[in-house]
This record gives C-alpha cells, sequence and structure tokens, in this order.
C-alpha cells in the first residue's frame, strides 16, 4: 500500500518551521515518510532529535524512524539560531513528556540515507530543511546517492541576496556553505530551491496566521506554543524585521520546501539555472549564486521557486494542524 | 548665470550610454558642466577622451574642460566591453572629423575634480557612469573631497546580485571594485545608485527607441549610428540576453543616474541603507552589498534608485537628441 | 603475536613515493600493517588501488586488505600529479601480471578506518601520505574517531611556503585544502608532519639513489622502474627543478612521514604549533599556516618534523628494497 | 656637488627604526636626501610627521623637506602598532621642543614623489620603510612613477610565511595589502626588498645594542630613549617574543632597506623572483608570496635580500648614532 503512495525522506534541523514541514508531511493522505535525518543547524543535534521526537508523539507516528546525523558542518564551525528558535529550538517551551533519546535509531543518519535510498531507487523524494551536511557526506561516500533520488527539495539559500543572517547569507547555507556547494553541485537529480525571498514573498497574513492556530486542536495548540517565542522575537528585533523582505507577516520557511514535495503544483513558476554557492567572500559566503548567464557551464540546473498556488499551500497548513 | 544652474561634474568611461548621459545633460537647461573626466572602462583610455570630445564637438560644446583620468584600475587588472560598444567604444563607426586628443586638457583628471570641487564647495553634483577609479584616488589623496560634494549619482552594482559581466558582477564595479568599495565607504556626501537592476527594470520599449533615433535630426543620427553595433551585439547574443532583468527593451544605463542628477525627482523611489562591495569572493568579486539588516553598522547610507519616473526620463532622453 | 607490534593503518594515493613507504613499513620488522585505505591524489582511484596491490603482490603480502576510499576531495575538483607520477601513477611501466581490482575489499576505506580503530583503541598510528579526504570523511561521520588514535603521521603541507604545484601549495594540502583543514583542526591525537619542506631538506644524493636501486633484487629493481619517469622528468622540468627547496637530489616524500612512524627517533626536532590551512586565498589556497605566534589559540599543536636522523632513515630506505 | 651623491627619497610610517634609518642616511657621507615623505602605519599621520622632524632637528637636518602622505591605507582600514613603539610611535619619551608641523611642507607627498623624480630621472633610490601607500598613489596617478626611479628598496613583507602582526602578515605590507600588491606589480625599477625574517636573522646581539647606546653621543642618548618602550614590550609580550625568527636579539628593521641603499654591498645575496601580495586569505591576507616556480609568469622579479654583511652594517648603524 505505502508504495503507491510518495516515499519521503526528511533531513531536518528541526526548529520550529521544520516541526511545522514534518506535520505537514504526516497529514498528507498521499505521503509515505521512510524516516527523519537530523542534523546540527537551528539548535544543538540533541534538540533536533529531541524535537523530531517530539513532534512525531504529539502525531503519534513514533514508528517513523529518526536518525542522528551530522553534529557539526564540514569545516567544523557551527552557527546556531536560538535567538530565533528559542534554545531548544522550539520556543523553550515545557514537554515534561518528552520522549527520550533513546528511541534514536542507532544507525548514523548518513548511512540510513544511503540504505532507504538503495533500496528504493529513484522513487523517493528527499526534504532537506537545514544545513545540508548530511547530503553532502553522503555523497562523498557513495557518489551514487543523488542519482538514486526521484527529487530534492531544499529550503535554504537565497535569489537576490537577501540574508537573514548576514547581510547576504541566509541560515541554512551560510551554516554549512560548503555542503551546500558540494550538494549544489553533485546533486544531479531534480532539485527544487525554495529560497529566503521566495518563502517572504508567498509568506502569510498574521490574521490568518491567528486563525490557523486557534482552532482548539492539540496540533493547533502545540505550533502555537512552539512558535510564540520566534513570533515575539521577529516582531520586536529590528534584524528580524529589516530581514524580512516584502513586509510584515507569517514566515514558515521549511514549510514551502515540504508542500513542493507533497504536491509539485504548488510551485507555480521557477527560475532554471545553475547555481552554486559563495565559500570565500568577505562579505558574500554562503550566498547562492544564480548563474543566469550560464557563466559556470554547469550541465544540472535547479529549479528555484518563483511562484507559490497560495490555496494550495494554504490548504496544506490547514491540514498539518486538523 | 552659470551660478544659478546646477553644477555638474562628470565622470565616464565614454561608450555609447555616456555618450547619450552627457548629451541629456549639455541639453537640460538649468546644467552647467565644469568639466568631464575620463577613466578607462568600456574601453581604452584614449577611446574615452576621444569619445567625449567627439560628443562635445557633435553638441558643439567642444568648450567644455575634459580632463584624462586614470588608465588602470586600483589593482591594475583592466576589463573592457568591447564586445558590446565596439572596440572604439562607440560602435566603431568612422568618424573622419573626430578631434584631436590634442583637445584634452593638460592637468591630470584626479586634480581637475579636487580643484573644480573646491572652487565650488557644496554646490556641485558629480555623475560617476564608469569604474570609479577617479573617484576613489581622488578621496585617497584628499580625504576631504567627498565632502565638497553636493551630491553623487553612480551607475553601477548591483541590488539583487544579477551580474551583467559576471554571474553576479555588474561591469563599473566589478572592473574596479577596491575603486567601488572605497567610494561607498568614503563618499558620505548624499549618493545615489542607479545599479544594473533599476536600469533594467525601467527599460525602454523598442518602438520608443525606434521613433526616438528616427526623428532625422544631427544627434538623433549620431546616437544611431553609435548604438548599432551594441543593439544588434545585444539581440544575438545569448549572455547579453540572459543578464537583462525582466525581459527585452532598450537599456541606456548610464541615462538614468544623468537624469536623477538633472531632476532629483525622476527617482520616485529609493532603498536607503548602507552598501559595500564584496572584493574576495571566488563568485562574487564586484557584487553590490545591500546591507539591509544593518550588520555592518555603517553610518552613511546610500540611495539606490528604486523607481523612475518615466515620463519625465523620457522627456530628458528626447531633449537629448533634439 | 601481532599485538606486540606497532600497529599501522596507511592512507596512500600511491604514485611512487606512496609506493616506496608501503614497502618501508612491510620491511619493518617491528610493524603490524592492519590495512591500507586509498584515496584519489598522485593519480585516479582506480590506478592508486592497483598501484596498492601491485606492491603488495611485490612484497607477498597481499594478506593485507586494501579498501577503496574517497574518489574526489570535499569539494570535488581534484587535480593530478600524473606529469610527475606518470599517468598510471608508478611511472607507467608494464606490468601485465598486476593483480585485478576484485581483490580490493568490499568494505568502504572510511568505513573500515572507522571500524578497525574502534577494535584497537588508542593502539593504532596512521600514516597519511595523500590528500586527506578519507581522513576528514571519518571525522565527520564519527567524531570520536581521532581520539582512538595512537598517533597520525602526515606527509604533507609546506612550513615556509614553498610550494611544488603552486607558488604556496603543496600537492597533497592543495588536492584537498578542505580535508586538511578539517584534519588539522580535529585530530586533536599526537600529529606530525613531514612538510614538502622538510622533504627536501633531507633529501638523499644522487650517488646514494643509483646504489639503492642497483642491487639486483627484486625490490630494488621495481623502485628503479617505478622511479625512472618521475626522476627524468623532474631533472629535465623547470619548474620541478625550480620547486625543489635547497638544491638537486633525491626527495622520497612520503617515505618520511613512514619512518617517523616506524621509528620516531628519526626525527630528531620538531616545531610545536598550532596549524592550520589557507582555503579562501588567491595565491594561497592550500597553503599550511604555521601559527607560532599563537594568534589563533588552537589547542591542539601540531609537531612539524625539522629534523631527520639520516642514517636510521637511509637504513630504513635500504631494508625496503632488500 | 650633491649630484655627485646618491640621491635619495626616503617614505616613512615613522617609528623608532625608521628614525634609526634616517640617522643613518644622513650620517652616511655620500648620501644627499631630498625629501622625506610620510605615511600612516607604525603610528598616526600627524605623529609620523612629527617624529621624522624630531629626528631632523636632532641632526640639524631640518633643511630636510618633509611631506605629509596618505592617512590611510588603500582600502581605508588602518592596523597601527602602538604597542610596540608606543602610542607617538617614538617610544613615548616627552620631547617639549618638538617642532611644530608648520615645518611640513605644503606639497601633498605622492605629487613631491612625482615632481622630484621627474627632475632627477633614473637617479633617485627611494627607501619605502611604511606601509607603501604613497606609492601605490604615485603609481595610479602617474604610470611612469616607477621608470623614472634608480632603484627601491622596501621594508616589508615576509620570504617564509613568518608573520609578526598575524600567523602570516608583517606589518608594513599588512597594513596595507593592496598597496604592496600594486607596487610589486608595477615598479619594474630594481627592487630590493629586506623581509621581516631576513631582519630576524640578521639580528644585532643585545651585547653590541647595549654599547651601541650606551656611548652618550646626543644622538645615541636619543636612540636609547625612544627605544626604551619597544625594547622592553618586545622581550616581555609573548607574541613578540615567539614572532621574533631565530632567537633574542636586537632587530632595526628598516635600517636593513637603508643599508642596502646606502652602500648595495650589504646585500650579500640575493633570492631573484616574482613575487606577489595575498589579498584575500582567511590566514594569509598581506602575506608576500614568492613565486620561485614562476607559475605567474612575471616579467620583472624582485631581489629579496637574503644575506647581509654584518660588519659593513654595523659601521653604518654605529656612524648613525656619532
Amino acid at each position: 500500500m505505502a508504495s503507491k503512495k510518495k516515499l519521503l525522506l526528511i533531513d531536518v534541523d528541526c526548529g520550529t518551521d521544520d516541526a511545522q514541514a514534518i506535520m505537514m508531511a504526516i497529514a498528507a493522505p498521499n505521503i509515505h515518510i521512510l524516516g527523519i535525518t537530523c542534523v546540527e543547524g537551528n539548535t544543538s543535534l540533541n534538540n533536533v532529535c529531541k524535537n523530531v521526537l517530539r513532534v512525531l508523539k504529539l502525531c503519534n507516528r513514533l514508528d517513523i524512524p529518526v536518525f542522528r546525523g551530522a553534529g557539526k558542518p564540514i569545516l567544523g564551525e557551527a552557527i546556531h539560531a536560538s535567538d530565533f528558535h528559542g534554545s531548544d529550538g522550539l520556543g523553550d517551551v515545557p514537554d515534561p513528556n518528552a520522549p527520550g533519546l533513546d528511541l534514536i535509531q542507532k544507525e548514523y543518519a548518513v548511512d540510513a540515507l544511503k540504505r532507504i535510498v538503495s533500496k528504493h531507487p529513484e522513487q523517493i523524494s528527499l526534504i532537506a530543511t537545514g544545513p545540508l551536511t548530511n547530503l553532502a557526506l553522503a555523497v562523498r561516500t557513495d557518489s551514487t546517492f543523488p542519482q538514486k533520488l526521484k527529487a530534492l527539495f531544499i529550503m535554504g539559500g537565497n535569489m537576490e541576496s537577501r540574508g537573514n543572517t548576514t547581510a547576504c547569507g541566509e541560515f541554512n547555507f551560510l551554516a554549512d556553505p560548503e555542503a551546500a556547494y558540494v550538494v549544489l553541485n553533485e546533486f544531479t537529480c531534480k532539485t527544487y530551491i525554495a529560497t529566503w525571498e521566495h518563502t517572504c514573498y508567498y509568506k502569510l497574513p498574521w490574521e490568518w496566521y491567528d486563525q490557523w492556530v486557534s482552532r482548539g486542536t492539540k496540533k493547533a495548540d502545540f505550533i502555537k506554543k512552539i512558535y510564540a517565542h520566534s513570533l515575539q522575537y521577529s516582531r520586536n528585533n529590528e534584524k528580524e524585521i529589516k530581514a524580512l523582505v516584502g513586509g510584515p507577516g507569517f514566515v514558515s520557511c521549511d514549510s514551502y520546501a515540504m508542500a513542493a514535495a507533497i504536491d509539485e503544483s504548488t510551485v507555480t513558476n521557477v527560475i532554471e539555472c545553475g547555481v552554486t554557492v559563495e565559500m570565500c567572500g568577505k562579505f558574500t559566503r554562503g550566498m547562492m549564486v544564480l548563474d543566469l548567464i550560464d557563466s559556470l557551464k554547469k550541465q544540472n540546473k535547479a529549479l528555484i521557486m518563483n511562484g507559490c498556488d497560495m490555496e494550495k499551500f494554504k490548504a496544506l497548513m490547514e491540514a498539518s494542524v486538523k
């Protein structure tokens, strides 16, 4: 039965919007999640693992295997986003009944990714909503990994040099520029990218948000609680306000990549071009580069999301909290 | 009488659009041009000097002093744009009656800039439509130069990482990133920037272009002739077509900076923020960086043009060929 | 019995001097080689694997397991050294009886390194004579890998900015600067480094070389044959001659790292300091940086070889061809 | 009469060793100093000007014209060396009778350099003992400047990647890497470079120093006073001790460049090769690169001092305090 569903692997650095994205996938009827791999990013690797388990418990889906992955970016210097996501990555809401880390699989995330993908060649969509460290390590330890994927959906990078962490640096790519560089070079499978600007351009109105989290379901209550910290922070922090492209509203970045994986028709327009990542700039380290003039002569082109069917997107968001 | 007019200094690497911009300034009734300084860029320094003289002769304004400036960017490695502007910078149209270089002033452009600005403190608008080498040398040899300007109008850089020469590199900034960096840091005067994307967003329809150059005046004929090469090139070269942000049409980049200097109200919107230039990136060298999140804590903010009154702009363009 | 011997793991990009180093280890009576891992570098990964097997067959030691490792550096752009080592990495000498690649273990080199080291914690000396890709991947997929080593012996990098491939770039580090950076940061075990300059300062006279390869043994004949190409090349190529620090002679780079692993007393002097690798320089990418003024405040210091007991070293070299 | 003497121009960022170098030139019988140009570096530009005047007054040579030059490096971000040289650049010894800055020439240093050199084409040796900003600006505003020099003597840079300010950064080059890059590229005249390591290798014993400053002359007393601060600092500061290549002793860096200008035979050996400067490295910005393998194909080769006639050098040092 599962084989008629879309097969997903989800790689997360589980902060608030990763949690939302996982809930969206779980709520989608046509989706079978084969596993969730964790990577340090928004918060520490241990927190990421714990947060994923909390989400799965909330959704009664602790059957989905969770794997511990890279605890450091390729070069080893981590940045975190605890100001935004809270020190635990999920808004610092106490959860006395959180599942223990003993539920995490023994297998290393990179090995799990390779094993599962080999079992279902060209059938799995991989959604990556954190730094791309696990994916880079997967291809560096098995060069055939990308060709075994059906498609890759990334939340990360930027398309107009707008940064949310540094002037030109979006968090996920900045957190591991070398991994992003490797993935954009080596993953020759169909690759969608939800950039920071894209998620900002298709943000949701606060009125929508308020009704979304106020429907009284267990899931809506959870979302409301874990988002409280980041919403207060982002509404009052000058840098956050300035970083938000196109004015105020609710931006759940990772949800756009997940929505595209669940239903490709949520993406109404793309820019198709070679992309790379700047690793050496003084001001631009971590910035995604769109090679619109084909100066790099790259064979594989990425599909940079440039249009979102908001009705479909909202429907997926709403389903996730029912 | 001249003192009631706006005082301009124009720094050019005279290709086709620089020629257009000079003609626009000459045609404007409220403008007094104190001098034109030349810098290597679109074409060799000798060609730049010669091209400026040709434009001035066409307009019967050889009284305007022309000065020879920097023949190399700060670091010394020049790039040219002869594919686009022709090998002589003005479309390779033979001009047997071109004035001789003996008409160029003996004074060095950088010295002339400093001398003239000292004579009219805070009264002169400087328009820079080429690499910013002369301006950088002016401030490095006289730190008080910028504060003596009334305003600076630059054509150069990019605001959304779109390049016309490399993936992220606009020609003028890429031709001397270090000079652009110095000018954006040190010129604390009011500074308008017409970026590559801005000039593309406010391009003119080809129908408009056709009638513009077909009115049979001497000046219109000149424009038609010198533009023929670059138009043919840009309509047939794949990279040029791809680099053009927002679809086809006629883009006369330098004219937007000049129009703003002549009539500030042509600029209907600006982004005001700190800006800098990447010098060390592998893919982003020469890219202008908008520090919208104020991570660099720059005191002086630039005014990045983000809106153009097209009726006023077209009127200035039309006046220039009458 | 093996447990009383020194346990070695050898990671090679088997060109001529790697071959020599393996032969040195095999000839040493107190050494037990647990495995040889292969990495792309001097020649293609397939050639490296094949070359290691050829050396083992020559020495009747095909019992030593050989593992296939990384086929690309971390970022993916390989450089080779076929001018020097020959297109097959061993001087392009036909070997009709070379063992087949079916003798290579199924296990991936990085996994083998981690497994073997876990079995003998703090007892194994790892000698790395190629690009450090396998080692970087080992620590990135298991952060406890370095602390399980007894010691690490690297041939690579430079101590006085002398390069043999670019002006400041030594081949092994230049072939994967990111891997070298990761290894020098993360391998907190005792780490010896035989730099390019060190191996040059302690080169051997050509007279010594001539008698060394002319003793008529099967091993000496092999060495003589595989080195013929590189010696002819290095004696006639202007760049090679210029790159050789300190004048002419025979430099078998990798042998110094192996000699130190076999007998630490071959190292008569060291510089102990923090080291790192430049990744972003225009001229210095891949250069090893000695932080002699402790500006990086690194906890772990490397032992940069700065003195060699030539009598002991020659004895080890001679034993290897008996 | 002066025309039979060697003609010198001296460009300084007058700290203690610049002061020593000026005194050495003044004491040399065969030398005619045409002017001293000042550049910000060891201390602020105003301090540099004042310090030069103090040295000239001490030597009764206030007839030598002193010019104010660049107050900032090319890119604008200055570093100072006040820890070493004292906050006034000369050891913070009160000097109530210091000459006033009104004695500084009105002419800008860069203009003076160009004017004076044009008057004595190919006859002047230029000694540069600070950041190379003035020289870079001279060639960028007059490309014929270098060819009018007889020779250039630089104190700056490093030849074995040893830094005294950062791990790989020597102060003068690090203070303006872009200027150093320009000068090493564009100054095609005979160019000697006294690197940091060279001055360390030929340092003087402290016993020699003690007798040198204790001869009771006015000049020796001055040297003793202004050096007191830096000697105490460098003997007690861990970084200074570690930065000193080759063990303890007295290093008066700038004196080696001056000695070579006064008497070329003080230089007993040179490395002749293309040189450049790293501008973009994370760890190596400002490092001088020796292109010993000719990978950059530079036409003009520098003469990197690699040997010093210590008897002649000491004689020049001793003459300077008589």
